[in-house]
């Protein structure tokens, strides 16, 4: 039987992501989209800064988001991660956020990387085969 | 005759706008075409500060980016800004970034926004008006 | 007896946070400070979107800040606050970074706040009095 | 005669930039003055991402900032630099921040900063006498 649940983090606004209308800046988003594909990689036992290291830098190609409603001062949130892959170049992150406990949905995207190795559009295979397997187990 | 030439505004990277593979943030992105959205705006005589003082509140709701290449230390770019509306609650803004001298193309994006008056979607005429007016001489 | 232990939270670094010298970018340090002192404040009952909306405006006066180590991608690490007052209208905070579990000191400051009340420094009663009393709790 | 100007940037608001009280945030001015001390490097030949990858990384160890009024929406400013050396391990950068073109000051501040070379304080000679030299000119 599939774990039927995606990858997810909890996260809190802090007030200094609020811009002048009081809700979080849409940039914001971003970074908080970043942090959780960041943690959902080191899940697989990756890490962003040791990749670069090693010569190979994920990089996004393609964002598209749809933003629900906005996070005010001290939200709680969750965000979650649904991997999947397409050809052998692309990586697919299926991402949302909730707020909780409510769960009223705030932001649904889908996030396009590849990696560059060398300048290079190529994903490894240990990082394609961790991708196959964990959009299998997340679906 | 029209004026082919899109809204557009100058600026350079900043180092702190660097993450750790040396290239422009993906979230930074989005403050760079926002800025350029405020610039565009405020051309047609638009202030998001004053706008919010009034209860008009600029919202976007669906985000779509393409990553063509990245800015790194020292680059210079250009912000394009083609505006254009679509029924009478949406906004658009095609916006597009390019490496100056060189014209490298580095981001594509398509920005849909609506305005909230008193919390619910409302365009406000004179607002709706002055983007058609834009989409005609920015087109 | 007096508890000895300074509020404190703790965190962890996100990747984004990271400049291209691979270490936490300067500037962040102050949205951890400023975030803890957020979080202090509730502690009291306090919020600073709440206060905002009351006119009640607190506003950072002076910061001195000694870095003392690095933070690199993964670190865990604690905010502390020891609040205190200086007169009528200064509020101080004394904040510390350690890295967790080790103890390693990150950065040592002192920031000096007041309130704008209608444009003018004044720090309503209920604050003040909140903080002297927190400042006998956290000494 | 000597030249008794700092060295300068001019840089306008950017509506990303203020909080939801409509200012400024705190952190930002921190990377404003980042920014300036970026071109100033350049300006005596010296750039951060180059350095790094030369294995000298400038890190700031001390900073002190007085808040004297707050930048809002569109506000046009100046940073200004005026650099020392204090014993052969610190580099001083003295900077101010007033609007234009009222000349209202903004920020005064100190940054002490130091490089770090294989991981030790260490400023290469070629730097320290440009700063030096840079002293004299900007005093």
């Amino acid at each position: 039987m599939k774990d039927t649940m995606p990858f997810a983090i909890e996260l809190e606004v802090r007030d200094y992501e609020l811009d002048i209308q009081g809700i979080v800046n849409n940039a914001v988003y971003f970074h908080y989209l970043e942090y959780a594909r960041q943690r959902f990689l080191q899940s697989l036992g990756f890490k962003f800064t040791r990749l670069h290291q090693e010569g190979i830098d994920p990089v996004v190609v393609r964002v598209e988001l749809d933003y629900l409603s906005p996070l005010q001062s001290g939200d709680r949130f969750q965000i979650t991660v649904r991997p999947d892959v397409k050809g052998r170049l692309r990586l697919l992150f299926y991402q949302e956020i909730f707020k909780i406990p409510c769960q009223t949905p705030v932001l649904r995207g889908l996030i396009t990387a590849t990696c560059l190795v060398q300048g290079r559009p190529h994903i490894p295979p240990l990082i394609y085969e961790a991708f196959r397997e964990a959009s299998k187990k997340y679906d």
